[in-house]
C-alpha cells in the first residue's frame, strides 16, 4: 500500500474515534471527505480497495470501519519508540502528550550527555552506550532522530544495528539507506521519514513569494 | 511547481552550501544524487528544467547552481515567521537553531496566556490579541501552528484573516482552506502544510508490522 493511503487511513482511524465520541455510529464518505479536505469519491476508493462497503443511505458503520483500519494498520500492536537526541525537539517530543493519546508510547530518550538533557519526566533518559542493548532487550523497532546533523549519520547507523527499522528524523541530514554498504551486515530493509524543519518552511515561503510576486 | 521539485531544489541549496564550505567549486548530478538518495539522472533533469546546465566533464559550478535556485526559491527575500502556540512544540522550535541557521527568523510567539509560556529567549512572546496587529504591521505572511487540537481552527482563521497564507500546521487536526466558507472576506490562496507528529510515527509502525509479519 503507498504511504499516501496509509497515511489516509490513520487519519480516518482519528477522525472515527472522535465521531465515535461524540455519539455517532454511522459515517458517510462526504463526512470524511469534509474533515479531511479529500473528495467522498477518494474515501469511498480507499474502502472498497480494503473490501469495506457501505451503502448509500447508511453509509459505513463506524465500529466495522475501526476495525477493518486496526486489522490493516496493526493497531493492536504494542507501539514503543525511542528518541535518540534529547535536544530542544527530542525533549519536546519526549513531554508531548498528543503520542500518548495516540497509542504510542516513547519509552526511553537516549543522549550523548544523558546529565546535561533539561528534561525531567518519567521518561529514562540514559546514554548512547545503553542504547544498543535497550533496544534489543525490548525489541523495539522504531525510533526517532534529533539529533544535531554532525551525529545524525553515526546515530543513524547504530541505530539500525540494534535493530530499529523505521525512522523519523528531524536532524537536518537526509537520511537514506545504501543496500551496496559494507556498514549493515543484514539483507533489512528500512523505513526512513526525513521531516527537515527548515525545508518545510522554506517550501511555504516559495510559493508565498510566488504568489506575491503574482500581484506585484 | 511541484512540491516535490521544489523540496528538492531547497535540499540542493543546503547541499551545496555545505559542499561551497568544504572548498568544492564544482559538483556533479551524482554527487547531489547520492547525498539525498535520487538518482543522478533526476538531478540533471530537475535542472535542466530550470534551464541550468552542466557539462559531463566539469559538472555543475556550485556558485552558479546557488545564484540559480536562490532566483527560484526567493532566498533573496527575509523569512519571518510567527508561531502560534509556544507549547512544548512551539517553545522547542523558537529555541531551535536550524532554523536560524538556514535564514528563518522567528520574530514573535503567541500564546493564548503568553505569561505561562516557559520559553524564555530573545524572541518575544505575545497574547493572540495582539496576534493581527502585529502580523499586518509587520506584513508576516507565513507562521507555525502549535496550539492543542481544540484551539487549531479557530487560530488558523484568526491568522487567515491577520494575512497569512503559508501554515506549518503541527496540531493534530488536518486544517484546510474552504472556498466556499463564508468566514473569509477574501479570494486569497493558502498553502498549507500539515505535519501530524502522531501519524507520521503510526506510518511507520505500519511498515514495520508490515515487514515483520511477512518473516513470521
Amino acid at each position: 500500500m503507498n504511504r499516501e493511503v496509509v497515511l489516509r487511513l490513520s487519519k480516518y482511524r482519528r477522525l472515527l474515534q472522535k465521531f465515535k465520541i461524540l455519539g455517532l455510529e454511522r459515517v458517510f464518505s462526504n463526512n470524511l471527505g469534509d474533515a479531511l479536505g479529500v473528495t467522498p469519491a477518494l474515501v469511498r476508493k480507499d474502502f472498497s480497495n480494503l473490501k469495506i462497503t457501505g451503502n448509500k443511505r447508511g453509509g459505513y458503520i463506524i465500529d466495522e470501519l475501526i476495525t477493518s483500519i486496526d486489522l490493516i494498520l496493526g493497531k493492536h500492536n504494542l507501539r514503543e519508540v525511542v528518541i535518540v537526541g534529547c535536544g530542544k525537539i527530542g525533549a519536546a517530543l519526549m513531554q508531548y502528550k498528543g503520542l500518548e493519546r495516540d497509542g504510542i508510547k516513547i519509552v526511553a530518550g537516549f543522549d550523548l550527555k544523558p546529565e546535561k538533557v533539561f528534561y525531567k519526566g518519567e521518561i529514562p533518559v540514559l546514554g548512547l552506550d545503553d542504547l544498543e542493548n535497550f533496544i534489543k532487550k525490548k525489541q523495539i523497532k522504531v525510533g526517532v532522530i534529533s539529533v544535531p546533523e554532525l551525529a545524525a549519520t553515526a546515530v543513524f547507523e547504530k541505530m539500525i544495528n540494534a535493530g530499529i527499522i523505521g525512522f523519523l528524523n528531524f536532524s537536518p541530514v537526509e537520511l537514506k539507506y545504501n543496500k551496496d554498504s559494507q556498514i549493515f551486515d543484514n539483507n533489512n530493509s528500512y523505513f526512513i521519514n526525513n521531516i527537515n524543519l527548515s525545508v518545510e518552511i522554506e517550501n511555504l515561503f516559495y510559493y508565498v513569494n510566488s504568489k506575491t510576486d503574482e500581484f506585484s
